[in-house]
């Protein structure tokens, strides 16, 4: 069995919340349409990323109650899980930098990243969960956002907590052109995360410019061997059908498996609640 | 201030340790007199890699007090740190797949791989301690073997104990071709480990072929910057010259740090031994 996994490279426009609802419906609506499974869309797509002050980003906060999340759900059509980041607002006036993940089953997760980027520091508060792992009729996806995704600690955390999957709602700055010939750092990651823990990785990383920050634009799937299944090269909408269910063996040859051949006995990687 | 590293990616000649020791000699003065420094040679470099069975493996073991270290100490005049890898038996027979680090001062280091690949798991018995980290004029060197290098917990625990590079001789076996433009999954996994701990690393790879076995034949010696310094594209020498200091800081914006950045708060990477 394959899913079929998009990722929907939008464009939100800075604090207008109602053109980002409009935008990220039609674009769920539009990767349902073409036949995917699970849609993952940018960091931060209901605002936009490039707040001045925390002031401008807490005007541009919702609540994990908002109804833009049944506005995706009824756009998903009971078809699609829908991954994509929001900046949330708690009650206590917090702002964080979330995701959520929408299950056609009804059920909603969410995330707060916990690896905070430059001046989203000035804005948000870190998470202080780790990431989850939800369980859905498509697979195990974990939860990730950005620079997350550049602590294998994280990483090799959610592989081990059965992860079939890792969908990392992103907005990738640009901040280097690669050498010729390679993929832009972000995605060399992704790749390596795939490969080393034998995981799908679904990166969606934004588009369009924002007060002169322009994007990688290099939203990329990877398939649990590592290799890249689709990438955007500036296009919105790419698209991939994996077998997540490839990503539950370990083996990589007659004998060697990636989690059995851990040296757990020489070091180990804990959740740091677990003995304290 | 910059250092010279060089890997040679030789093709020993299985079980013959005369030949081997020739090779080698000749690569290391050959190194230096190229301006090397540090010089990585690839793993199982005295005695080859496709043993059968263990008897034949034990035929070409040697121990910690081999006079091929003297020979390799002499042919690198004083000039360069060498890395190798070699069969090592201890004085129980129990065989090694080991690497050594010469010290021009004098030093020795050992160690014995901890992660066997495939069939090796048939020939020799896993090293027991993490891998070390040496003090050098030329900087702090961390030691991994090939399949080692494949597990971010070892990899993180050289750049947390002070590695500015990661020499790591390997026999890569050449067991699929990459998709079209992208680099075998080995050098994938070393980018993405210089650049998610901002260390740069070494790979030897090694060449010809043995018992109908080929391997990758891309040693590369990647920045911390995670881009290729050097690869070879067949070439048995490639060196690059590396700012091995900027190993030191893993600062890569304004607001974040690499090691700061880490959430120690919500996981830990710890050697199993600290709270035994």
């Amino acid at each position: 069995m394959t899913t079929t996994i998009t990722c929907s490279q939008l464009s939100p426009a800075l604090g207008d919340l109602e053109h980002n609802l409009t935008m990220t419906v039609a674009a769920i609506k539009d990767a349902v349409e073409h036949g995917s499974q699970v849609v993952v869309l940018p960091e931060l797509v209901t605002s936009g990323y490039s707040f001045a002050t925390a002031a401008e980003a807490r005007a541009a906060g919702m609540t994990r109650n908002d109804s833009i999340f049944d506005d995706w759900i009824a756009a998903a059509a009971g078809a699609a899980v829908v991954i994509g980041g929001f900046a949330e607002v708690d009650e206590a006036g917090t702002m964080f930098n979330s995701a959520v993940l929408l299950d056609p089953a009804g059920g909603r997760t969410f995330y707060r990243k916990t690896h905070l980027w430059d001046r989203e520091k000035s804005v948000f508060a870190p998470g202080n969960e780790l990431p989850p792992v939800v369980p859905t009729q498509f697979g195990a996806i974990g939860l990730l956002i950005c620079y997350d995704m550049e602590f294998p600690e994280l990483t090799r955390h959610l592989a081990l907590a059965g992860a079939d999957l890792l969908a990392v709602p992103a907005n990738w700055p640009l901040l280097e052109i690669p050498p010729i010939g390679e993929h832009p750092a972000e995605v060399v990651i992704a790749m390596s995360t795939a490969r080393v823990n034998h995981v799908a990785v679904a990166c969606c990383d934004r588009s369009g410019e924002e007060r002169g920050q322009r994007w990688t634009q290099a939203s990329t799937i990877v398939a649990a061997d590592g290799w890249i299944a689709s990438q955007s090269n500036g296009q919105t909408l790419i698209s991939a059908e994996l077998d997540l269910e490839a990503s539950q063996t370990k083996s990589i040859s007659q004998r060697n498996d990636l989690f059995a051949d851990r040296r757990t006995d020489l070091y180990r990687l804990e959740d740091a609640a677990e003995h304290d």
